[in-house]
């Protein structure tokens, strides 16, 4: 009696879309983790934020336990405008708003851009979550492929052009992870970058840049759309979840201030005054550069030892794309329906995350699978990709 | 070019009804901060937070700063469920979302129920926070007055039974703060709170209850609503902000599990564990009653402070209501527009919320303001009083 009759229209749509709780099997504890894309416990520090939080209630005793009043909560700003503007990013104060990891991020855009007659433009495969948040709000998607140089921007042009011609609604803005792509560890190219700055300017639409992964470059990480862009096209949503610790829930969007403030009055769990105070001491006694560089070597040695045993052990047929930089490898295992293996591997004590669950359409995605090398262990990295081979019958038989 | 012709239709008319930026003045340091709802900085348990980070953090390491892992996680919800059930509110893990504050729970409960033709009932006056969460939603609002004993039941009734006749929608929900009630300060009689359930039964229309003050009495908190429902129609919402820290940001929502699973799907900035495991190995070290003792302690002697400072120096015609726990006095001062008053009040080094802030049509309210004991010293109180007096020429000279 008491129940569904009471939701709003637009959440009884929510909800049937995309039912709670349906989704990923649960994964044994046994299993290796390779799904998992989590940093790397090693790299999570914890003892320097043990330090930092002691620094800074012994200072400011009171001040970051209340709604406001810590210094330390402007430095926050700072200190993430700083690393911004290493990056060839300036964004003034107003252009900035913290919020609760990218995925907060990604949903306070989705509450201001979207209703149910707004057209989204994402990658296929792209951020599960970002798409269970953009179908929070809308049916309408335009979903464009990811080849090994990102999105293909070719074909992006051609659904703009015929829609134009057709009189149909452009997107509101498209959503991209242009560099260390999640799922398929791939990056968009310059000329592509260039392109689609072009193609959002020709066609009025705006750029939703998820960078979770830009600084986990294995060599050299790109210049950012959101560098490149002169029109304030751009809103950039950046974290500390990769490169510090997912579980300070720090992340950002920066982007034109009417669209900033616009995020900030919509954003209703108010400031985290604790996390962000305890992130910015973090931060004031931190290398950064010096962190990075551990980041991406410790992050670029696991990726060879994933890559290494996938040669050595994935059957002929299956391809990948390899990384130059973030957390994943995306492979191709033709004739193989991933969802359906998934039991079998998990009970043979290893865990990825089935291609399907980052399209839009389930029936996508079928023949690939998502390995993640940031979690586990170098030799539970071999050892996740053998057990995985035997599941494919062509890994070294147990032993 | 950039701007708002890219938001979305929901987004913009919440916008346009409530612009981000416009809100109170600011105001000037050197102010006694007597508008400030916040906890009294000695009762912060800032030494205790310390200790209990580095304990979290020395026995589970990385685990907390992960995105699940920490076993305090589940902790901290048996830690909720425990203080709710000697409350005599007997809630399962299914029926229970932390949220970031009671702010967020709050949204989400708007989220999920609210539409452009949804109707709520408020108290008038009521906080401010939650009215401005519900006109981001819908712009139709029943607005039931509050006494001495909180909302006026009959009023409510009358309406209902008005609208009924009409064919006119029921409201989706009842939004009040029964107990110990911002701004007012007032308590809702045990006779109310029966009729209120009755209503929400007859009337088929959910009750949220917002109990950030419930457990601050100076002698006894009332039973809660939730703890009186029989069929499930009490959203409950919680908060630590009151009785540990805001700057925690730990709140939660109580309710039937089909209403909780729905709030988790769309809250979107994932689990804070950091800031959950923190407060997990706070509470497990900390004698809960003997605290609240100490607040209720506190507290008391403040109210008591604050109002024979207001019976020595307002005005004749001022008149209160006596709060019996919580943060507030609720002052009525016929004749004076206590928003215009501000300014003056200020430069006089006094701080205050008006009156109108608190109500959904900013013309009501004029004549009152808003006090809290809670956040300054003793002397301070005093001198605030005394400082408004002054502005209002019945006050001791200065010195």
């Amino acid at each position: 009696m008491i129940g569904e009759s009471f939701f709003s229209k637009n959440s009884k749509a929510a909800l049937k879309k995309s039912p709670p709780g349906e989704w990923m099997p649960t994964i044994p504890d046994v299993c290796i983790r390779l799904n998992s894309g989590y940093p790397a416990p090693e790299l999570v520090p914890h003892k320097e934020l043990k330090e930092a939080v002691v620094r800074l209630l012994e200072e400011e005793q009171d001040l970051p336990l209340h709604y406001i009043g810590s210094p330390r909560l402007k430095k926050l700003r700072d200190q993430i405008r700083g690393r911004m503007a290493e990056r060839s990013m300036v964004v003034s104060d107003e252009e900035l708003l913290i919020t609760s990891g990218a995925c907060q991020g990604i949903d306070l855009i989705a509450r201001i851009f979207l209703d149910e007659e707004a057209v989204v433009a994402i990658e296929a495969p792209t951020y599960m979550e970002a798409l269970e948040i953009f179908q929070n709000y809308t049916n309408h998607f335009i979903s464009i492929p990811v080849d090994e140089h990102g999105i293909k921007i070719d074909l992006l042009e051609k659904v703009l052009v015929d829609r134009k011609r057709d009189g149909q609604a452009m997107p509101r803005f498209l959503y991209t992870i242009p560099t260390f792509h999640n799922p398929t560890g791939t990056t968009l190219s310059k000329e592509r970058r260039e392109h689609l700055l072009a193609l959002a300017s020709t066609y009025d639409f705006l750029i939703v840049e998820d960078d979770a992964y830009g600084e986990l470059a294995f060599h050299e990480s790109p210049e950012t759309l959101k560098a490149m862009d002169k029109e304030g096209r751009v809103l950039y949503v950046g974290s500390l979840s990769k490169i510090v610790a997912p579980g300070m829930r720090i992340g950002w969007v920066a982007g034109a201030k009417e669209f900033i403030s616009a995020f900030g009055w919509m954003k209703k769990d108010l400031d985290h005054p604790f996390a962000h105070a305890s992130m910015a001491a973090f931060l004031e006694n931190t290398n950064f550069k010096l962190r990075l560089h551990t980041l991406s070597d410790t992050y670029k040695a696991k990726s060879s030892v994933m890559l290494s045993a996938l040669e050595e052990y994935m059957p002929e047929s299956a391809t990948w794309f390899v990384p130059e930089g973030g957390y994943f490898v995306w492979i191709r295992i033709p004739g193989v329906d991933t969802s359906k293996m998934l039991a079998e591997a998990a009970a043979k004590g290893v865990a990825y995350i089935p291609g399907k669950h980052f399209f839009l359409d389930h029936s996508e995605g079928r023949e690939y699978l998502r390995l993640s090398f940031s979690y586990v262990e170098e030799k539970e990295v071999i050892e996740g990709v053998k057990r995985l081979s035997r599941v494919l019958g062509t890994g070294p038989s147990s032993q």
